[in-house]
């Protein structure tokens, strides 16, 4: 991928040595394009970031783990807007340019003395570096919390026969010890895209994928995702007449395509890596008799709790299913519902297939992927959830005393 | 009470040979009302529930545990019938004046030969029994699943110096082990009430008490609450013109006010028997903009899994009660927060108190039962909710192959 680089350091905020703070840099002004939460309590980098992402131009994002930089009062506002500067100052870039993003412990105020040294080290040698290029992992390390594991995907792509990049870079799900934590993930793209077709992409990519996914049903204060196109790669999106059948201009279908299974790709990372997880299950539901019911029943089946715990038990108990889509407030006729785990039917028309079937469904959960689909025979709407399931683990992980 | 009879007996519906189907019997149909599950998968008996409720008078009520009757398609309809049926005859009472409720594991068939047996043995002697008036704990016990302890609440009340009672049994909450269960309450009084009023009473009593707990925020497919009131003490309740200051009648607002405590003793009950359960917490919210953005948010902090796993390990974490505030889909300005654990404030203004707070707050903690007060200072709506916390043994109690 063309004109990005990256880094990550240990600048001293989390105390075990870890990294903690990191840097994206693109060698040009990039187009850019964030989703940020849908929570109406935010941390301070978050109210920054949706000013700034407003002139649709982007060419540096520091993102420091260990402090949210949350409930932090104007103290915390005045920080984030600093090390964007401080940023800018080293990178001798416009202050306007350079984003931030925050994750970690809420409540107390970012070491300002640390993360300037730290965003100082960062940027120092970053446009010379020719070596920052291969970084991505360094960055990804650097903006983790209690993940177990980076995530990272990258996807080869190209438009009229010209190659171009996309790396997505995510940070562990769900609110998390110590605190609560943060969604993040960041989009690196060398094709040439305005920041308003890519924010329209990223828009419909992010509701398809980490709108998708539930760990345990909380949303934090922090959650971003965050894309940059530089342009580098030579590869250009433009609007064009040249449509498919259904009316789309393909190479804009094309991209949306690609950006879909990458994001896909990254969430379904991030659900891997959920708290005490051990099992990642999608659920299908079809025949809603709305678009809004379809999705209601996905949610109200992820977020489910004993659900969670069964699939975590390996016990195929579809009566916990059925339960839980007939409160999830959608359109649901008891006797018109067929359930099954994978390709084994367990519930036709209602009625309970038999212990055989269920045998086979507690077969499959030994697996540590899985599809719940779920027919309400009520209509043409469809939707889909991507979640975990539920151990002690996650409770004696969420339990602990903040430390 | 006068004129109510109870008994409980083990038929052997359940395997480990405990009570397992019990009986109300009133000595004069009684009028009667009831609120059902909101879900719409629901088991027999609260289809055929629904039905027979409409009448406004029942005599008898059967409940069996161990088996739900739910996804058993017609078979199961037949059976609910039948056993109303059979508890009419042994009664010599009309049909339909026998309600019945079922709780337990569900998609089996249920054992109509034991349960037969079971009505005709509960039946026998009953109008006889004079001591089957004190028998409350053995229908209690009858109806319980997972429960640890029976759950019954009695009260002594009068209108124009006339006294009467209220007792009410319930049973435990929550979708429970080995499939799902059921909340399940029945609330006798030898009040003379009718049915039209009694219904707007327990319509009321139950959305400010059990519409207002959330063990696992799992609704069951037989959740019911039923009341009877057989008019035996000589105490009446009638539509009268003597009214308080507020306009409303008077002796109206008193057995309101005794049916509210009851039925919110009763779901207390429920919530400290949740399953793993270790506390109780009361989420308050005041200052609301709206009363539907107050219920919003005491609902997203009584689910929300981070707050309860907090609670367990004695943590306040007020960072997760504020995300789960502002996830909530209420208005909230994160700068006007006020949340207090008790008479600690640990947010004022949206800013953090500090660390002695938390150490108060932490102390707090260590009691069974607490108060979390959020103040949103945007308005004059408030609301509440009862929950209790989240423990390794939940998972552990749900994640078990059902057996």
């Amino acid at each position: 991928m063309k004109g990005f680089k990256f880094k990550g350091i240990a600048a001293g905020i989390k105390k075990d040595g870890k990294k903690d703070i990191g840097i994206i840099y693109s060698e040009r002004p990039a187009a850019a394009a964030a989703v940020f939460t849908k929570n109406m309590v935010v941390a301070a980098p978050v109210v920054l970031g949706r000013e700034k992402i407003k002139s649709g131009s982007c060419q540096a994002v520091v993102v420091n783990s260990g402090n949210a930089n949350c409930f932090t009062g104007e103290q915390g506002m005045a920080d984030a807007v600093n090390s964007a500067k401080f940023a800018a100052e080293g990178l001798e870039i416009s202050e306007e340019l350079v984003m931030v993003s925050s994750t970690g412990v809420i409540g107390a105020p970012l070491p300002m003395e640390i993360v300037k040294q730290g965003i100082s080290d960062l940027t120092k040698n970053i446009k010379s570096d020719n070596s920052a290029v291969d970084c991505v992992k360094d960055f990804a390390n650097a903006i983790l919390t209690t993940d177990t594991f980076v995530k990272i995907v990258t996807r080869r792509c190209n438009i009229d026969g010209k190659e171009f990049t996309i790396t997505g870079i995510a940070k562990g799900s769900g609110m998390i010890k110590p605190d609560m934590a943060t969604m993040l993930a960041f989009v690196c793209t060398d094709l040439d895209i305005s920041s308003d077709l890519l924010n329209i992409c990223l828009k419909k990519a992010s509701d398809q994928s980490f709108n998708r996914i539930s760990v345990d049903g909380d949303t934090s204060t922090n959650d971003t995702v965050l894309a940059l196109a530089n342009g580098m790669s030579g590869a250009v999106l433009e609007k064009s007449d040249d449509t498919d059948t259904a009316g789309f201009q393909k190479d804009l279908a094309s991209f949306q395509k690609d950006l879909d299974q990458l994001l896909f790709d990254l969430a379904k990372l991030v659900v891997r890596d959920g708290e005490g997880a051990t099992k990642v299950v999608t659920i299908k539901v079809k025949g809603a008799k709305t678009a809004e019911d379809a999705l209601k029943v996905a949610q109200a089946v992820s977020h489910s709790n004993l659900v969670k715990t069964a699939i975590y038990g390996e016990d195929p108990n579809w009566g916990r299913v059925t339960a839980a889509a007939g409160r999830s407030g959608a359109m649901v006729v008891t006797d018109m519902i067929d359930l099954a785990f994978e390709d084994v039917l367990l519930v036709k028309n209602g009625e309970w297939q038999g212990l055989d079937a269920e045998k086979k469904a507690a077969q499959i959960m030994k697996n540590d992927e899985m599809e719940i689909t779920i027919d309400l025979n009520l209509g043409d709407y469809s939707d889909f959830y991507m979640f975990c399931d539920f151990s002690e683990e996650y409770v004696k992980i969420n339990a602990d005393y903040r430390s």
